[in-house]
Formats: C-alpha cells, structure tokens, sequence
C-alpha cells in the first residue's frame, strides 16, 4: 500500500533534528511553519537564514516547500517539505513591495492580524472589528497577484468574512476550530465557517487545548465527530488539519506569542493566570509522531478512505496546488 | 540567420522605459545591473523591489535573470534578462547568512570591495592591500556554496589574486581592461589576468571612459586591438565585454558611488576637482544601442565569427550557466 500523504496546516515547534526525525517517522509530506509572530522584516530574515542551515543540514530529513510539487517529491523521497508562513504581517512592515519580497524568500502563508488590531485588518481580541483597513485591501489583492495566502484564524469575524469577499483567490484559517464546538474567541463562528467553504478556502482543525472541548481531556473520539459534523456544512474537500501544535517549546515562548512588544503587561490571551504557561496536550497527539493516528478516528466517525485522505493531506496539497503560484 | 546573443557584464544606468526600450532595439539578451553600491541590506531589498515593479510593468522587455536558461529563453522572446549584482558586500552587512538570502532574492555577482577596504578584503584605492579578511575567506566559501559570483573589479591586486586563489570557483572581473593598455588604477595588471584566465574567470572589458586609453577620444579600433592583444595571453573564452555603462545617470550618482556614507568630504575617485561629474562616452558607445557596433570591430581585429560571438555573449553565457547555481 502507498504510503498516505500527510500534510499538517501549521506548528510552531522549537525545531530541532529530535523533531525533523520525528516528522520524518510520521511520514509527514508537508508542515506548514509558523516562522514569524511579531517580528519585523530583518528578523524574519534572520529566521530564514536559520532554516537555510537547517535545510543544509538536514537534507535527508526536511527541505524548502515552496510549490506542490516540493511536496510530491518530498513525499516520494521520504522528506518533510517545510512551507514557511507568517502569523502576523510585520514582515511587511508598512511596505507592500515586501509582499513579493516575502514571496521570492519562501513565505506562502500570512496571517493578516495575530489578535490585536494590524495595518491590515482587527484581531479576534480587539473589542470592535473595523473590517479590512485601505492597506488591508491593497495588500489583499498582492497576496493575490505573488500567491501569498491569506491566513484569517487570528482575526475577527468581520475582518474574516471582509477577507473572504475581498480576497481574488481563496483563503484559509489554517488553525481553529468551529466556534458551536468550543465557543473559544478563536474559534470560527458558522457564518464565517460557510463563506470560507463556498469560495474554495481551507480550514485547518487545530489541537491547541484551548481551541479543544474539554481542553487537554477532549478525546480523539469527540475530535473526529467534530469534523465529521462540520463535513455536513462545509463538505470534505475544504478540511484538513492544522495542529496550532507547540513541540518542545519552552513557557517563556507563550508569552512572545501573547505579549510580542506591544506591552509590558501580562497578556494571558486563552490562558489564564494561574495558569500562564503552555497548556498540556491530549494524550493521544502530544508531538508529529502521533499525527498518523487521526485517520482511523476520521474513518471510526464516518468518513470513506478518500476522504480521510483528504484530511489527512490530500485536500491541503490541492489547495498549495492553486494557491502557491502567480495568479493566472 | 539567428540573431547573435548579446550580453553586458555590467551596467549601472538611470533605468527607465526608455532604456529597456533601447536594450531590447539593441537586442541584449542579458544585463547584468549593479542594484547596490553603498547599500546596506534594507535599502537593497527596496531596490530589488523597484525591480520587481519594473518587471511586472515591462514584461515584454525586461525579465529576470538568474540562471543561463532565463537567459536563453529571454534572447528567444525578444526579452533582456536582467542579472542583479552588487559593486560592494554592504547588503550583506556582517551577516554571513545573508550571502544566500541575496541569493534566493536574485543577486548573482558581488563584488568584495569598491574601491575600499570592506569587511572582507581590499579595495584598489587603499594604500595598503592585507588581502583576504577571515570573514573574506568565509564568505568566500558561502559565495562557492550557493552560486553567487566573486566579482573583484574594484579590489586590490593581493586581494584579487587571494580571491582567485580561494575561491573553489572561477570568479570574474566584470568591467576592467589590461593596466599595460591604459594604468588606471581600476585596471587590471598582466599578474591578475592570467591568473584569472588559468581558473576559468571571466574579464569583462569596460568601456567607461576612465578605464580607456584616451579616455573620451579613444577609438573603437584602439579598443578592439587592445581585446585581440589581450586574448594572446588569456584565450578568448574567457573575455566579455563589461561596459560599465551609466546611460542617463545625472553627475550627483557619480558622488554616491564614490563617496557613499564613508566621508563627508568630496572624493572626485577617477574624476578630478575640475571635472567632478560622468566623463563624456566615446562617440561610437553612448548607450545600448551601440552594443551591437562592437562586433565588426572585433571581428576587424583578427577575431572569428565563433570567436566574436563569444566575446559579444557567448562566453558570459557559458560562464552564467557553470557559476550562478549550488556547487556541484
């Protein structure tokens, strides 16, 4: 039997060759890595070149992922192709020529907002939801014309669903949950939810125990027929799964995801705080060694093989497929 | 019969419509433009994105060129590729990392020095020439690793006879002539020649007015002669021509090239307190429309029509296709 094509829509580990290995048991095809959450363009930059190393030195275990087929031929070889995408547009700083810029070093995903208000579009934490900003929309339609994808699982339900309209090509929420499953501020509401799967978008299901009925204790069980449920609005082609999954990363890492420069305050965003730190997994997907797994729960809660093969990977590299390139 | 394939080793004109216009009249299948001379790495990355416009407005004249085969295929279009290099190892800044980083942005030449000392060896206005730095000998080696060429045309004698000596791949002297010809500082004495031709480098004969005998008044004649003598000790695969041409730049470049951020008092480089500014082209090399012009005069030197052919492009070519990617 082919080995199936497993592809995860995003992690943010504290990367390592213990990681790229366990990856490559996995048999993971694809990660998409979040390699920017607050960080200006020359620190970005920074991040790519320790990835460059990485690549030069790990050559058996992971390689750049910039097109779909980066993925099939990583696949083939038995390597993890690495797609490199942003939570937060500080990269482009105030720039819009950097959208290319981006592009052209190996970005393929930017998400317009982490939380907080952005020069582009409002966090899901900001009180009011103005929508995409004028730069918002003029950056929108670049991310367009490079094939930058236009991520929204951070943002606000008005910035969302104004995206999804404004966007010439689909988006993605690469990583959260539907909101009538856990009514967390991550999660997505069904309107948002239905106009992403009307216009070819992609939602990733995400396994941070905040984003989780239950947290921690939320079985793989409960997770799949979540899934299944949300097949019944959105149809299968449009799902697959973003794990939001934080291996190896130390506490102190939580707080630059909350807190970046933008306070000098304790931020506990989805924790809390006595709580402050990183929240522990659910036993059954503590690190990429047990993404194979999802699948028989996917099969158990009702979905046929080609299905579950979608989810798994299939749906995500159709979506690279038309997303990653030159608009047509 | 087929249009010859014409190629510049370098130019740093005052871009415009117009002058892709006249590159592709000329029908120059590729230039390689210097995109920095001061430039540290931010201010490198808003040039390639004034690039990057200017290839999305003038598809049907310009392209990028990055490897042989854009190159190929641009002189198949009708297009001129457009190889980027830079005159100093500023966008780089300290950052060894940042050698493929410019890589993946496109940059293809570098040279180690203008007319300085630079952090990684010694430009040919220095008293002193101490040769290769030991982060010269590093980013040499990274320079080999990723496919971006060492250019050594505003270096040293020492210096470029260690960078010669270090580099694991033939490096090139992009726009410079024999110093017996004309001793200019910025040309090239018979030591750095031969050296240059026994590694496979490449010469790229310039054709700036202060590299040239007579300056302004030299004739083409004296030029192609000088190219016949020269290739009796170098061979004729490894000659180009560099013209070094500034079309249209207004005499205030000519300050940032030779003073940059270093000093704060007038440096007049090869010019002269009373002639600060761009000296006047030779009549017969105003601008890209003259390129093509060289061939017969090359060919009433004693050159072939394989031979001329080589000199007018070829040679860059084959040099393009061995030196711009990652190290066998």
């Amino acid at each position: 039997m082919d080995r199936p094509l497993l592809i995860d829509g995003l992690q943010y580990a504290n990367w390592s060759k213990t990681i790229f290995r366990e990856m490559h048991e996995a048999g993971m095809a694809a990660v998409h890595v979040t390699i920017c959450y607050h960080e200006m363009f020359r620190e970005t930059v920074a991040n790519i070149e320790r990835w460059n190393r990485w690549f030069e030195r790990y050559p058996d275990l992971i390689c750049p992922g910039r097109t779909a087929e980066d993925v099939r031929r990583a696949h083939a070889e038995g390597r993890t192709a690495i797609v490199f995408g942003f939570q937060n547009p500080s990269p482009i700083e105030d720039d819009i020529g950097l959208v290319e810029i981006c592009h052209q070093l190996g970005a393929r995903f930017m998400q317009l907002t982490y939380n907080n208000q952005s020069l582009l579009a409002t966090g899901c934490y900001e009180a009011e939801d103005a929508g995409l900003t004028r730069m918002g929309r003029e950056v929108v339609g670049e991310m367009n014309r490079v094939g930058l994808v236009v991520d929204m699982s951070h943002s606000g339900t008005r910035s969302t669903l104004e995206a999804i309209e404004a966007s010439k090509r689909p988006i993605a929420v690469t990583h959260a949950n539907p909101a009538w499953w856990h009514p967390a501020l991550r999660n997505k509401p069904d309107e948002v939810l239905k106009a992403l799967a009307a216009t070819g978008g992609m939602l990733g299901f995400s396994l941070y125990p905040h984003h989780l009925r239950g947290g921690p204790d939320c079985t793989l069980r409960d997770f799949a027929e979540m899934i299944a449920r949300t097949a019944e609005t959105m149809g299968t082609g449009c799902l697959g799964i973003g794990s939001d999954l934080c291996q190896d990363q130390p506490d102190e890492v939580v707080s630059w995801m909350r807190e970046g420069r933008w306070t000098r305050n304790a931020d506990y965003g989805e924790g809390a705080a006595d709580a402050p730190g990183f929240p522990p997994q659910p036993s059954w997907f503590r690190g990429n060694r047990d993404f194979p797994g999802l699948a028989p729960a996917l099969r158990a809660a009702g979905f046929d093989a080609a299905e579950t093969a979608g989810i798994m990977g299939g749906n995500w590299l159709a979506f690279f497929e038309r997303s990653f390139g030159p608009q047509a």
